[in-house]
């Protein structure tokens, strides 16, 4: 369905960068869900760009307006709507290169897609900013799932070559919480370099590529479905979903392929009276379906192709070769905005499957009492 | 809708290891498209282990029974129902292990998830043995897309550590048909090597892992959408539902990580009167969307987990810890397969997206004259 | 989704009249629901054609074959396909008329959208056979609201002329078992006549319409969801789904044309400590949800087409007026037959409904303890 | 998918009767459509309430502002997203009688299902005030229907228990266009006394049902599938999400009820070299697909639940009997209303059923010469 993904829940998403406004409808959530709007401004905040040198010049308050299914601080059971008016735009840059294609970038395609009837201000729909709104969206759902006990948590793995401290140096898995204006990162002292490389970056009219890791506890074993619905298959739709992600990988991922099944494996083993595997090479999934142990999948996020440097293109519309050198306000680095994104469809995803399995396990086992209805 | 995938055209898969019959329906297709049988008991053949010590012992004639939608040789326009009927089982083999949950596969999860009714004979629902139900459909959806001028071809880039020649080796993009019995190589010169491998392998008791690689020639630039239903999201949810595949990447994918935009993008130029891209390290996709250059992916496929080394695990009924040494029937590699599943399925996918984007042309455009159709 | 329908559960049907086979996939059922073959087999032969003269007389065993997701008599949680072979065709009696256009039947409408590759025969999967597969599903779905306290029952209210007797007359609305080899009726001392009518029609070489009423009762308030995914949407599609179904009216339906305001509302009331309404001019759904009082709804079954008189008619292949002069074997009255399918689908799109609700609920109010899993 | 509707084409609508906004997202349109904003505002308006003693004293100017997906005149091939802010809400009225459960009205089923978390003023999500919003969206489809030839157009067939003109007397089918400020009808001589007995009702402090027909022509033959998407199972589904809706008959209805197989069949004939039937008692629907005679459908509207006479109920937290005396802005009739809401909802429900059947014929025959892509 284009523009709406979900089984149990549904995430909407509209939005031109240089239209009156992007947004999102969120529609499924159980009524009486709080609504934390600090929570919501604050993965707004992590996703907004900061014109410090390493995200894009331009800034948004960003603030969230909800259009619909939150009243008195809590979820109605309505489609929760919400809408980020684009406030801060200057077609004007654009114009100029309207018609050279921009390498790396969805110009050419969308061309080929919509017959020339694109709005094509600032990559249109194409543009990164559409993702404010499914931050927003997910980082509800997020706030769902930390009531049920699970957190989500993403951080820079690597970055211009910079590489984050290792999963498995997170004692207890308890992750940081990120920290505004910081970078996710397992170890804070990586920052600084990674900044620096992305800078130098910069200074070279060029961008840099990274790796995003997530790591999810609490999630209980049996979510997920064998075949279509797998969390494999859930969250790399969603990771796809996002233009930059050109690479996805669970558990020991790629590395699988120079293994042995013997290394592959993950044994079972009792500890204190419950079932786990002693090491998690599968990312904490089986069959497509969660085995209780933490979830771990990284992905590559290519870097962002607007770049300053002159590039060899092709004039659409007089269909010859040319130069481009593009203009604008462009994130030498978005690895710190796309974090919040994968961390937030993330939580959409897994809610969305959670719910599934509740639906399906109440079709045998019926609700809570203190649920049970009246009927007649 | 977890067993059923797809927009405009729909799959759904059923069946057990060890029931009665697996199978799949296939809802969408036009009517009168020819069904070449042969070609689907190619596919099939090519999936079919073949007990030559390189797959499991377990060989099945895998004929394929149209139960509807079919005939005279065409489809009629209504749902296509294919089954293969189970006949060469051996339950027996898995009773003796049923409590021990076998490390890597999905017996803990099904457990949890199930609540003890699942199938687990010979896997159940999770049996690579379903995977017969959708390369038969898969390879109907081949045949359409190669009427439309659109080749699919997947080759095995690595196993064992034995790598396939690059696709850059492949002069024109033209790709060997698969042979019957062959290794799908770009250069069938590896073949014998990784042969040995797989055999090394076996004769430790263990099992291998790989990469697969699909290149799609043919596409018209135009196909999938933004957001939700990129290329790469419908992709990549058909491929993480091969419950062996762990990754995925599109054109140059993880080596993403490390590059510059300045390498990142491929600059647009024009060849003969077309727009092309010079390089195509995007996989043939922008923003989503095809670009009309190959299509281009990798899948990494850990190594099988039945494994015959004795394996540390639990067992689940008496909640203590165990000794597992499977026995019954695996492939010490099931690559070869793998990659017929791939293939097929890859062809359903872009059938899918491409029947979408053919619908939505029309509204603008209507259909050809000669389709037009009487009023009043 | 074609021959796919449903939220948390799908059903999907497929076959042909005279095809190798019909049935169904039933997907999202939990695992260890019991399988309750005799009232499957029950829903099966009330369904089933007799030979009485009133229903045509070609019978079939309607053998149910369970291809996946049954074991040892319970769901597994994978979907549940099914299949009935149809064993008793005779296809020569379609031949003779294959171009001449039957009114009131699908041939025109076939050829005009499969463009002269649908399987005619009997009607191929327009015809009322295909049901058989649905109802299979449905009795299934109808013994898990069984166990849920939730009640189905569907009585002919009029069929040739002849009423039932009125809802009203069912104290408390408790409704008789229906009997083998007998029409479903609250007054059983109507089916004389109506067996008379059917029967005078049959020998003018006619046939007759009918109404459906379905009556649910021990439904909880709260199910159903404002606006698309109402109860009275959600069943108004699956009762359209039935080809010879015309119309379809909730509570008071038509009646509400000419009646005012203060008449047509349900008044609430206290009875014995629950909110309950005076009167059911609604059928208890109010804004599309269930309001707990019992859901009534009634179908209009147009008269089966095929009749044996001449009819005047189109050659379609010739293009010219023509004379049709049906042959084969045809009920005179399919009432009683529809009765089953509109039960039995009404069984499932409730069963759907409820799990989207209880699974929506979960997100709040977790599951019951019992059901808490394992986590790390 | 609860607020979301379609396959080809998706609608997605929210909002409150008193919240910030309502709006919808129309998703699958293609590029290059223009919109026609003074045809959509005249949808609008005719749908408006007027303050003139027929329709609510509630007046908005219902200004449509297009959030994304229009860019310079024309749909972009993104989602159209529109919203429509509420001005000019007055929750005071409601909240005096906000536990008085309103008999006709989902208060009560809002309570059962929401728990008390839903936005209660002015109806909140379940008020016809979300219509405003459906019918701008369909406003859109139904002008690019009409730029493929077809027209649907939906009269007040009767109202308060005066009748129009019946559907025979419109010489060509060809049906005047609806004029602002008047109501739909086939017979504009009936209005006065219709206006005249809807204020007769008023004047009693209560309110009318009515019955609304629509007609569509200029429909192929072949739009629809059989079972699932029939053309009536599309239409219904949206006609009973509206709340007021609580019956809908195709053809000669709930009249086959009384008629024999020869009354019912429509003959087919050759008519200046086309297939056309004699009668059209299935009301362009054989087998649920369209046999390009025009489509025919009555609804029947509930009588306005809002009414002034004092009302028996329940006082919800209290749990007592309890009287309800409503006071607020209220339709003695919403029939005019609904009219536009019918007639752009089922637009949108065939332009998704067209866009559907375009794509699967391109499948087999390709898409038109000149919008063949470059590939390579």
């Amino acid at each position: 369905m284009k523009n709406t993904f979900g089984n149990a829940i549904s995430l909407t998403i509209f939005g031109e960068s240089h239209g009156p406004a992007v947004g999102a409808v969120l529609d499924g959530l159980a009524a009486g869900l709080p609504v934390d709007e600090a929570a919501i401004a604050a993965a707004m905040d992590r996703r907004r760009a900061r014109g410090d040198g390493l995200s894009t010049a331009r800034t948004e308050a960003d603030a969230v307006e909800f259009l619909s299914g939150v009243y008195q601080g809590h979820t109605t059971g309505t489609p929760v709507t919400l809408m980020i008016r684009n406030l801060n735009t200057r077609s004007g840059d654009y114009a100029k290169t309207a018609d050279l294609l921009r390498p790396g970038h969805a110009d050419f395609t969308a061309y080929a897609k919509y017959e020339g009837f694109q709005d094509a201000r600032g990559g249109g729909h194409f543009s990164g900013r559409i993702t404010a709104a499914a931050v927003a969206a997910g980082a509800l759902c997020e706030s769902v799932l930390k009531s049920l006990g699970i957190r989500v948590y993403t951080h820079i793995a690597a970055c211009a070559g910079i590489e984050d401290a290792p999963l498995s140096s997170a004692a207890g898995l308890v992750m940081p919480e990120p920290e505004p204006g910081h970078f996710a990162l397992l170890d804070p002292g990586k920052e600084a370099a990674m900044q620096e490389a992305i800078r130098a970056a910069g200074s070279d009219r060029d961008s840099v590529g990274s790796i995003l890791e997530t790591i999810v506890t609490g999630l209980p074993a049996g979510i997920g479905e064998p075949w279509f619905d797998s969390v494999e298959s859930e969250l790399a739709h969603l990771m796809f979903a996002i233009p930059a992600c050109k690479g996805l990988e669970f558990g020991a991922g790629f590395r699988f392929a120079s293994m042995r099944g013997s290394e592959a494996n993950d044994p079972f083993t009792m500890r204190e009276g419950r079932i786990v595997t002693a090491t998690n090479r599968n990312g904490g999934i089986n069959g497509g379906i969660t085995n209780g142990m933490p979830l771990v999948f990284r992905t590559v996020i290519k870097p962002t192709p607007s770049i300053y440097k002159e590039q060899h293109t092709v004039d659409y519309l007089a269909q010859t070769d040319a130069t481009l050198q593009i203009k604008g306000r462009h994130d030498p680095c978005i690895v710190p905005r796309a974090a919040v994104v994968q961390n937030t469809l993330t939580a959409f995803g897994l809610l969305d499957l959670l719910t599934v399995r509740y639906g399906t396990l109440a079709q045998k086992h019926g609700l809570p009492e203190s649920h049970s209805e009246e009927r007649m």
